[in-house]
């Protein structure tokens, strides 16, 4: 019998390009990815997740809903405010980097391309923010969500987030057992050339290297 | 103080029209309205629900998602398998009308767009569907949505259903009761100049008016 295909989103960042070696490498899955754009600042994520699946062998799609940016206000898009650096967004219960309901609407997306494929599974790169508060990376946010899909009464779609208790840390430290490359990730909101030390997403990134006393092998504006 | 804006969601249909009309004129609320496009095969519905928000002075926004169609596999869409008539469907709890995850999507991009705008309450014309069996119509879909939006610690959206319970027979009792003009408005599936009697979107339809001895006004190609 044929393995059951599984979708993983893949954004190029840290948390969801570790999910994506875990889900091949760990799990053993047969995997199909998805990377969908919403106008993002910058292409480096799109360059990332690239070089990741195709590493991978991981065959993948883009869905490009950059039409939708006007309607998110959220820092991290192109033409709004000015992205904040760590020490603005730190304890924020919703920080301006919070793009409103992007993540329940990218995972309707997810489950209605899984659904129009017949694949079940759905993984999603949630973790455990220790520095910031997003209400739709939670656990239970994705309970609530999976609650939704099973209501379907003919394909029941479940969103799986193994990471949602790892901290930055437990994911890097994860995704370096799996011969993660690092250097091919993206983490930065500034949409500069190089990532900034400064950006609120990397500092949560050089902290989890740091704890873990290894280099994040990204190379920095600020180096 | 100036009155909260509530957002509805309007396609031209049977049910949103009424439920635009019920939420202006019975409930008095200051209305948004927003119509997500998908590929759907004619442009009848834009045409209407263009007429019925002018008529009501009602702001409206059109959201072309058309670019998601070839994710969708339904046969109301264009360049799939034929339409079924209404016999083809009765009874079916999941019939080949049926858009995977399409009414999450168009609810989770709604709340999105009504969360940047500071818009709380979102209007969504679902009824009791007496002749097919969506499952994401239900009182239960929707309760389970609001559960997941409820979670949200700043910006708590509502999706309001108000003809949940209704048939369809109650829903066009209540805009004639209203004056809804329902040669304005487009039920049919076929995306031929005229609708048929034979689709079964509009076998419903015609139900409805049938079982309140009234003429439906909209002209069939069948007449």
């Amino acid at each position: 019998m044929e393995k059951a295909v599984v979708l993983v989103l893949v954004s190029g960042g840290v948390d969801s390009t570790t999910l994506l070696h875990y889900v091949v490498k760990e799990l053993g899955r047969d995997v199909k990815a998805l990377t969908i754009l919403y106008g993002q600042k910058h292409s480096k994520e799109i360059e990332c997740s690239t070089y990741q699946c195709n590493l991978l062998g991981v065959p993948f799609e883009i869905i490009d809903l950059s039409l939708l940016a006007p309607y998110f206000s959220s820092s991290s898009l192109v033409g709004k405010e000015e992205v904040p650096n760590v020490v603005e967004v730190m304890g924020d219960p919703q920080p301006s980097t919070y793009v409103p309901n992007r993540n329940m609407l990218f995972l309707a997306l997810a489950a209605a391309y899984a659904e129009n494929l017949g694949i079940q599974e759905v993984y999603y790169g949630a973790q455990k923010h220790d520095l910031y508060g997003y209400w739709d990376t939670t656990p239970q946010f994705l309970q609530a969500l999976n609650d939704v899909f099973s209501l379907n009464r003919k394909n029941g779609i479940q969103i799986l987030a193994p990471f949602v208790d790892y901290t930055k840390t437990d994911v890097v430290r994860k995704g370096l057992e799996l011969g993660v490359d690092y250097a091919h990730t993206w983490s930065d909101y500034f949409g500069r050339e190089k990532a900034s030390r400064h950006s609120a997403t990397s500092a949560e990134r050089l902290k989890a290297f740091a704890e873990l006393g290894i280099e994040d092998p990204l190379e920095y504006e600020d180096d």
